[in-house]
Order: structure tokens, then sequence, then C-alpha cells
């Protein structure tokens, strides 16, 4: 069987589990702390991130989660997340890789270092500007999410895609860091609502990492 | 005819350029400085990144280099550049990742703020010691490429693959801004004399960033 290692807190990794659980592929998630550089993980990642996937049986290693999301669109049919014409798969692609990098460094990353790896790692407090200015970015995230689904039914275009899932997954975690303030952005919430309940979302929304609670609201199906 | 926003000393849209190169796609290279944050470019990525492409007949346009890859792969389907099977391809996708990310920020970004942006906008002088950790970062990188080419004919495996151009581009403008030196990696050197010697990669080299010399070696194809 797969191995998935990552930690609770990983968007890329939960970007995986969403299409893994889509897709109905069976896995055994594995615990890694990347912050941690532990020296059997850097020997099988020398970029030292997660996610990391491991057939041990097959010897085969997937690296990163964008990597790993086209290995198993190309391998199991069914719930495709590429869906169209070779445009349409472009900007799936394309939104796919704004929640990945543009989503991820203006506010979940941020929330991740002021959050979690101070807390857990450096022991210091949270920088209260660091927090405000990723909880501004996130408004401008949503507006944008707003302005796609005027447009379209989903977030990539009219099917649900690899772009949701990339979308939700960051989503999730900046909600859980209480990064996140739903007001005025009826259209973004009532989508992501609907991706919180998708049976793929539930066991992620149960796991929690250790001394770092969220908001009491991050698990409700109707926030 | 596609259009293709870039300029000189961008180590993706080169990686798109060698790309079209080897696949035969006509294109016309349009001057785009992102860090001018022009506001049409603005709204056509809201990303503010080149390469993007343009067909203004079909009204398609493809934004992120890897994006654009992955669409004439796609389409194209002459000089195959993720070939084998789907392990096959993950290993070409997460190597191609390796340069566009790892390498980039540790050896092309640093050089890129401090030979040209420095240069050119915040008109300072260059930061040794930054410049100095980028080329120490060269020399591990050359190292991992040593060590590949040990174990493989081509960065990716067996062909020669879009981890091929995804490394010899962000190589290529690393050498143009003086962050290569070849001593002892032989294995490394001959890969990439080889690459240099493509009619693909033939017109970069010829191409200069206005202020910004490169050494007299770069264009060179023994060295």
């Amino acid at each position: 069987m797969w191995q998935l290692l990552q930690f609770p807190l990983c968007p890329f990794s939960r970007k995986v589990r969403l299409l893994l659980g889509e897709k109905g592929v069976a896995y055994e998630p594995v615990r890694e702390s990347p912050w941690m550089r532990r020296d059997e993980f850097m020997d099988l990642n020398p970029a030292g991130q997660v996610p990391v996937m491991v057939d041990t049986e097959r010897g085969v290693t997937l690296i990163d989660s964008s990597v790993i999301c086209e290995f198993f669109e190309e391998t199991v049919d069914k719930a495709a997340m590429l869906n169209g014409t070779a445009v349409d798969r472009a900007e799936i692609r394309r939104l796919t890789l704004w929640f990945d990098t543009q989503f991820f460094s203006e506010i979940t990353a941020p929330l991740l270092q002021e959050r979690m790896l101070k807390r857990l790692v450096y022991k210091q407090s949270p920088d209260g500007q660091v927090l405000r200015a990723a909880m501004k970015a996130a408004v401008g995230h949503l507006d944008y999410i707003d302005y796609l689904l005027d447009h379209r039914t989903w977030i990539g275009g009219a099917t649900m895609s690899l772009a949701d899932l990339a979308a939700a997954a960051q989503i999730s975690i900046a909600d859980y860091l209480g990064g996140i303030d739903w007001k005025s952005h009826e259209q973004a919430k009532r989508w992501y609502i609907g991706m919180k309940s998708r049976p793929s979302f539930r066991p992620l929304l149960s796991e929690r990492m250790e001394g770092i609670p969220p908001p009491a609201d991050y698990e409700k199906l109707d926030h």
C-alpha cells in the first residue's frame, strides 16, 4: 500500500489527500515533520518537503504534491480532476498553481510560521503585524474566488477539478489557523461548505495538530 | 501566431523557448519586464510573472512555464519531453521542479537580484556575501548533476526530457551572470556543452540584456 509522509497542517499533503479520497486510492498516512530535517527523510527527498509518497513493495517514491497529483491523474481514471480540452486543463493547472504558490506564500506560509512553527519549534510569540498582513491578503484571495465563481460553477471551470482541491486545501489550513473571515464572501463560503461536506474532506477536518486547537467553527458544515 | 512575453534573462521563459524550439513551434518573443508591473500585464497575469503566451486569434492565454510546457507536451507530439511510464514521468517532473524551485531560489534568483535588478532598477551595488552564497550553492547543484549523470544518460532518465531543458535554462542564466565555475564538474560540463550545441539553444545564447554583458566564455561551445 502507498504510504503518505505528511503532517496534519500541510496544505500540499491535504491537496493530495483530497485527490486520493476522490479517486478512492488507499494509503497509510505517516507522520513526518519536515522542519526536523530527519536524515532518512532528507535522503528520500533532498528538497526536504512533504508530501512524499512511497510504495515500498514496488520501490516507487513520488515527490512533490504536483508530481503526485499528475501521477494519480494519469494512472487512476476515476474522478478525473484535469478535465476538458488542453486549454481547459491549462486553466485548471494555472489556478492550482495560483493557490499552491500565491495563496500559500501570502497567507498559509506566514500563518504556519507565526502560529505553528513559532509555538512548536522556536518558542516565540506570533508577530501581530505578519498575522494582520496575511489576513488582509486572504480577503483579496476570497474576492478573487467570488469573482471566479461569478463566471463559472467551480474554481477551475465547468466541473470540479484539481484547482478546487488546491484552493480548499490552502483555505482549510488558513481557517484552522484563524486566518479566514468569511464576512461579505457568500459565494466563496457556499463553495467551501460544499467542499467541506465531501466524504474526501471529512477525515481531514477531524485531525488536530498537537498544542494548536482550531477555532470553534472550523469543523462545522454551516460555517 | 503565439506571442511569448518574456525578458532575455528569465530562466522560465528560456525553458519554454527550449521546448518550443525542440518541438518546432513558431512564436514571436515580446519583451516584458515583470518588475515594471505594467497595468495591462498585471490584468493579463495577476501573478505578475513571465512567461505568458498569448494566441490573440484564438483568444488563448497560457500562464506559468510549467502550465505552458504541459500544454505543448499535450498538443504537439514532436520531441516528446515527458517520456516513459507514469513513474518515469514523475521523476522527470520532480527534477524539472527541482531546478525550477531549488536551483532558482538558491542560485538564479539571488544572482538576478544582485546583478540585474540592483543595476537596472535599484541603482545599487551587488552584495558580495549573497553572490558568494549563490556560487557556493551552484557547486552543490553541479555535484548533484554529476551524481545523476553517473546513473543515467540524461538528467531525468534514459532520454532527453523537460528536466534537461529546465536545468540548462537555469544554468544558462547563472552562467550569464558569472555564477558557475565548471572546475571539477566534467560530467555536468560535457552535458551542458551538449545542450548548448542544440539548435534550440543557439538563439538564446546570442541574446543580451542591456547593460549586463556576459563573461567571455558564456557563448563558447567548448566551455
